[in-house]
């Protein structure tokens, strides 16, 4: 049994800590952090602190905070033996002030009080020693099937690449409620296209899903959604996009 | 127990078969397309014909042909009784020639091969007499709980909203999937969070769901972001959607 502790008290600490706890192969003899408000929710299942002077010992310290704050938090744990990991997509491993450290990137989107099902999301790990490395992968392989060896700078490309298909998509889903708003439709007319749109891609490839009148080159089709379109942000969207998609099929025309 | 004629046999007039066949309350009584070798599909399960002079009598004629050939086919139907629909996004009703018509527009991405369940995709139902209306109501609820009466102008603005959630988005996918492979990594580690963020949107609206470098206005991380991309037309796109993200959110910060 590898005992852990988290260090901080958001939405990633709170969706580690249940899927540590679900495990039942992890023990987090401790959680960290400086919210004394969201140590409550987890004071009936561990210890918790807000002193940082006063950290358990444990296999492995999971760093679970703002990107701007690992640095200082991972300070407090210089004198210690386990591993520090931080959690970040885009923080070089290097941020980290002890020698033993690593990373552990779960590569998801995590939402408040809505439960994922960790066993299916990759966690992406790094560590300058072999034996962390071990160590790390069977941390991980306790709550996930899919667990990567990654080095920082992949995982600085996976999180621009997590950018696009998460933050980016997820605007164009409002421009979408916005254009239905418009008209007096309601946004749930579109969201079973949304999960289909998604579901798709998970056994095609989504070069070979395309769709729609760019990739046909249909000029009239695209010239009349134009007329349709009001919001200056939305038209130049729809010109950019529509022009890649053109030109990244031209030659299948 | 309505019956119905099919016109096409593609991608669409194939689920929309088989969704009627699966209902048990509507009798397709006749498949009608030019494709010889596509009709073979139907011949066991229904009458076949590739003769647009001799389609047989029906309470609704669907067209599931391309946009373009919508009106020509329409032509063949101008001394039936039936009510002739045709099932594009964006083509005016009126391009029906006869004049007992109306449209009947599943609201869903088909793919070829790839089953999906029509009793959740939304059918938007036009017709200019109200007993047609009624009649195409009665069809569409056979084989789905979500029917909308939506007018043309509405159904144009809901295509385009589409254009963005499905077509656009899926490029965006590939744009992840592009970056993925540049680094060697599989494509696979992207699926689970693309599902995430379709899954999201389900209950939550997209302007809550929002999160990323962009809507924090986080300078230093869309700046390492930009540094990190080669492809032109990708940096273009962050920053279009970065700054539409920005400015959307701007007041919140």
């Amino acid at each position: 049994m590898l005992n852990v502790v988290i260090l901080g008290t958001g939405n990633l600490a709170k969706h580690v800590f249940g899927a540590f706890s679900k495990s039942g192969k992890v023990q987090v003899v401790q959680l960290v952090g400086r919210n004394q408000e969201s140590l409550k929710d987890f004071a009936t299942q561990t210890t918790t602190s807000d002193d940082f002077y006063s950290i358990l010992d444990a296999d492995v310290y999971v760093i679970a905070v703002k990107d701007d704050a690992i640095a200082e938090v991972s300070s407090y744990l210089k004198d210690k033996k386990g591993i520090v990991v931080h959690t970040s997509g885009v923080v070089e491993m290097s941020a980290i002030e002890p020698e033993n450290r690593g990373v552990f990137y779960p590569l998801q989107t995590f939402t408040k009080g809505k439960a994922v099902d960790f066993s299916t999301i990759p966690i992406c790990i790094e560590a300058d020693a072999p034996q962390s490395l071990e160590t790390l992968r069977i941390l991980a392989e306790t709550i996930s099937e899919k667990v990567h060896e990654i080095d920082s700078e992949q995982r600085k490309k996976l999180h621009l690449a997590a950018v696009f298909v998460n933050n980016f998509t997820n605007y164009l889903y409002g421009v979408g409620e916005e254009i239905c708003l418009e008209e007096g439709l309601p946004f749930d007319l579109l969201q079973p296209l949304i999960m289909e749109t998604a579901e798709k891609v998970q056994t095609l490839s989504p070069k070979e899903a395309q769709t729609g009148p760019a990739r046909r080159n249909d000029e009239k089709s695209m010239a009349s959604h134009l007329e349709l379109l009001k919001n200056e942000k939305h038209i130049a969207i729809y010109k950019l996009l529509s022009e890649a998609i053109k030109q990244a099929y031209e030659k299948e025309l």
